[in-house]
């Protein structure tokens, strides 16, 4: 057990360690707020007069708030408990203290972000927020932008939203300049292909010249901009003004992905009227990272069809193995397309992994702890090419512990939050305090200033450095590792159990998602494999329960695809009868500090549920094999 | 003052009135859920050992906890005051004690709503409150479908998403009853048009038919469906496909609404693809309203262009003006027009107006209160009229006064979510707890299960009634007719003052907003109308200050189209010259019941505010016109 570990008060505690603090703050937000309220022209009479307070009317409805408060609470004790470190399951743990509180004193103040006139206080918090991500990234503070979203899912709707307007910017600039007569900027390439793959960086000057040219000619570039863009006209009828104007036109857009990347990007591509067969996914290696040669293949391809890519997406930890995109390999590929005339803006989907960047980041001028570990190296290296990247998704509400929802978009090059600029008479128009309002470069609009609050108070207790984050994050990378470890000695162990059954770990993890799958010598065939571990899924996951006592540990699980590389190329698994497509596997992730801790039995919590679960296995293996299963015949 | 109102317990009080109360509930709440945490294995010992709590290291911690925090909570001082009386700017106020205390229970269990796994509890409080607003617009709660989200924004892009992927469906079937070799339902029409213009209604009892079909070719509807959908292949695509299948294809779909809609339509348009231009705005009349004539002409050209119509869209109150569109006349239209042969889905925007509906709802079997005033009865229609609509949105973080982010989007016909259901591996598959998690049928991914407990727990201390939040309402909108009626009375009163200028009210509130113009006596221009307003408006308005003190009175402003009806059609507005597009008005929206109260000096608030807004007036007309106006020229 650590002593003095500063990045423990940094939560409750799984027993609710910090309960006097905590309380001892709550108080004080909750008193300061209210005297605050006092105070604003404190000669104002009270709206409820004091004798109301004491009337039968109030003592009424008092009594009647407490019925219902009772009621709500003991239905959410029926929640899942994510605090404490039996919990191993999906990507949520406890929120950190500075986080929560801050929320709550921000929420009695009630801002609201879209407007600095509704949030003057909070609006700066998003922005200070934002800068901090683009310099954790890389990204040049000043030309990038970066705003809080409601979570990852819509940032990653944003991303292609504000690049799919930078991929048609030059093409824009190309029918307005004929258009309304305005002279062509200079660099302003001339074929149909080619203007649908410049780079982002040369697409920015391009419009700062054509801004000129139209303020030479008194006309307004952003006006312009609009009557001649694809957001006006909607892809179809864009083809049409294409042809029109070149005699040909340009081919379905598409997007570029993993194929282990998030199911929100088909939704991303129906919802944006991409359609979901213009998403082509990249094959993955046994490791479930995206493979370069066959990127390098499907960019090839786009290039012959002459398709114009709106971005491609890498992943930076994978909702489902923790996995990292080879980033330095994968840009390099991008870059030697660009050599040939295709251009592909790059999105990193690092709504799970962003913070993981941390561990890298110099704290107070002192370097990094060196962390030479092998597993440690893809993250590295992954981390270190985000400067590269066009725009970056990371979720304060999963590895930043802050309050959901919690979501941010982070933009290289700022200068496309122009191009998707609407505004609204009632408000977005702050001369009164001088700023412009975020609410016209985002999708959503009212959102709470509280997340705003939430997140940057996380940071300030907890920075996103090596010695805050960076070292509480390593410290669950280790984790994983370790129980990776322990989970390959007990195979090796000997015991006659495992011999009768092996847990395979998929992968070393990169980060701290482990995921396991048992396998029975006497399997025959995936689909029995696919059956067993079913059965464990059901058993140690989220069941209809009468209390949270009949939880011992929680972990969820994941389905991978039969043909995925890590089932073909493994000896053991690929000699089984291939007779359905998809397994379920036992997932593991690791976010609660506390679980590196013991039982009142002093055996390790990871031990212990390695007993468990093997307990579990064997009692199965032992019964006759069940046609169907469901929460009915777990083993409890 | 009334005496014992219950409905003045549902907020904290502008002077913190129910201060003792809320403070003993939260601490409630807190200890409770504490101890929650430690009656889970009981017997697992602390994480955090005691003496550490103790140590150096601890006591630094908190130390700089606190000193962070005094500064978060001195920077949130400069926030603005919405909970006061003197607040009558934007939609916004203080939220509503129950929903900020459920809201902050929750957060501790830190529930995450995409899916019963990550929050068993708060999914079902989600689908209670989609079935309480079932209920209240007169949807069969059977039939619909209802989900939170993160604002009306969100749920209007959501609109435009499910009712195009239902506008397209009859299409869908018909190609993949074509390609598939799947005998085609027998009412499915098919000319392009027919397909184009089923109504949704119609549309599900063909899907059914489909999926029937399908079944007995033991094949799987959706698998197919989706491989046939527009959302598979885009809009350009889809339409070289149906060229393909029936020799012709379809032209631009088209989004119709009134000029009065909010500014996030335009938005929703470009990023679902569907192009800015193909939003087609109806004229709207003198009173802001969604004019039926224009709306009959609108729809009669998308028939002669053969242009299907993915939705009308209706507002039932405005953000601007909180001004209600005719729905029963509009609707009326959208009859005739569907008698011959073009239909169109209709999506009320009731994000602002949705909850008045509860005015004229009965409380356990009492008939709502009876309110003759003619001027609540375009309210009363239009709330009428919504079980004949096919969605509506609700923002529960406006006139529900819970946090943001709460949007809600309710649609009639819930089937069209599985059109767009997406499933994820690693979870949204809960056979554990049987039931289909939200997840797969929403824009948004992870999501906030406090939102959820945060308006249930509202809408049980104020029921979604003509005693609960009917009646807080509706004496919002008589504070707003009063407020029309006082300003009516001081431009009629004769005092020398209002000889020099008028304060004009822009059309009679239907709900609770009133928008005012002041005219000068003296002014030969709109812009110069225009400068004085806006001069005033930044007075009223959120600027750099040192201390809310500096606030007397808060409003806000819009702008209005010198164009507009209003405009144009009004004597003393339309004989001076028009030099500008748009004029500022000052914009007031009564969310505070205590705004009827008076101040120290027995002065009625609403009184106090025409007084000083008056007199700022005067001083602004005595001095020297000003060439440009910003926030230094305000005298404060």
């Amino acid at each position: 057990m650590r002593e003095g570990d500063s990045l423990d008060h940094f939560f409750l505690g799984p027993k609710g360690e910090l309960r006097r603090f905590f309380k001892e703050v709550v108080e004080l937000v909750v008193d300061d707020y209210i005297f605050w309220r006092r105070n604003y022209h404190p000669k104002d009479p009270p709206a409820i007069p004091y004798r109301q307070l004491q009337s039968d009317g109030a003592e009424a409805y008092r009594g009647r708030f407490n019925q219902e408060l009772f009621a709500l609470i003991s239905d959410l004790k029926l929640d899942v408990p994510f605090f404490s470190p039996r919990y191993m399951a999906h990507m949520v743990s406890e929120v950190a203290m500075p986080g929560l509180v801050a929320y709550l004193a921000t929420m009695l103040y009630n801002p609201n972000n879209v407007s600095l006139e509704a949030a003057p206080v909070t609006v700066r918090f998003e922005l200070e927020v934002g800068r901090q991500f683009a310099e954790l990234f890389g990204y040049k503070t000043a030309e990038s932008f970066c705003h809080l979203c409601s979570g990852g899912t819509i940032a990653n709707f944003e991303s292609l939203w504000f690049n799919r307007a930078g991929r048609f910017l030059p093409l824009t600039i190309a029918l307005a300049c004929h258009h309304e007569k305005v002279e062509a900027p200079a660099e302003l390439p001339t074929t149909l292909w080619q203007l649908l793959n410049v780079s982002t960086q040369q697409t920015g000057r391009l419009y700062a010249e054509f801004q000129d040219r139209c303020r030479a000619r008194e006309l307004d570039a952003h006006t312009l901009f609009r009557r001649w863009s694809l957001d006006a006209y909607g892809d179809a009828d864009y083809r049409d003004l294409v042809r029109d104007h070149f005699g040909e036109t340009y081919s379905s857009p598409v997007v570029l992905m993993p194929r282990s990347a998030h199911y929100s990007w088909k939704r991303a591509a129906a919802l944006l009227g991409l359609g979901r067969r213009n998403l082509l996914p990249v094959a993955v290696d046994d490791g479930f990272h995206m493979d370069p040669v066959d990127y390098r293949a499907c960019l090839r391809r786009c290039y012959e069809e002459r398709r114009p890519v709106i971005q491609s997406v890498f992943v930076l930890g994978t909702t489902e193995f923790g996995s990292v995109d080879p980033l330095p390999e994968l840009l390099a590929v991008r870059d030697q397309a660009r050599e040939t005339g295709l251009d592909s803006p790059v999105h990193v989907d690092a709504a799970y992994g962003g913070y993981f960047a941390t561990i890298f980041q110099a704290a107070d001028g002192r370097s990094p702890e060196s962390v030479e570990s092998s597993w440690l190296q893809p993250l590295r290296q992954a981390c270190a090419a985000l400067p590269a990247t066009e725009s970056v998704t990371v979720d304060p509400h999963k590895m930043g512990y802050a309050p959901y929802g919690a979501g941010a978009l982070v933009i290289r090059h700022g200068f496309l939050r122009r191009l998707v600029a609407e505004g609204a008479p009632y408000a977005l128009d702050t001369r009164g305090i001088g700023h412009e309002d975020l609410g016209k470069f985002i999708l959503e609009g009212s959102k709470p200033g509280a997340v705003a609050a939430a997140v940057l108070f996380n940071h300030r207790m907890m920075p996103l450095d090596s010695g805050g984050y960076g070292r509480h994050l390593l410290d669950l990378c280790r984790l994983a590792q370790d129980f990776y470890d322990r989970v390959t000695r007990l195979n090796a162990s000997g015991h006659e159990r495992h011999q009768r059954f092996q847990i395979l770990p998929l992968a070393r993890p990169e980060t701290n998602v482990v995921c396991l799958l048992v396998l029975p010598a006497s399997a025959l065939s995936l689909a029995a494999v696919d059956r067993l571990n079913d059965q464990v899924a059901l058993r140690f996951g989220v069941r209809e329960v009468a209390s949270v006592q009949s939880y011992d540990y929680l972990v969820s699980k994941t389905r991978i695809a039969t043909n995925a590389p890590f089932i073909t190329a493994d000896q053991r698994l690929s000699a089984l009868e291939s007779d359905c497509d998809e397994l379920t596997c036992l997932r593991l992730v690791f976010m609660n500090r506390w679980a590196e801790g013991k039982t009142a039995d002093r055996i390790d919590y990871l031990d212990d549920f390695l007993g468990i679960l093997s307990e579990h296995v064997e009692a199965l293996l032992a019964r006759k094999p069940q046609p169907d299963v469901g929460a009915d015949n777990v083993i409890a």
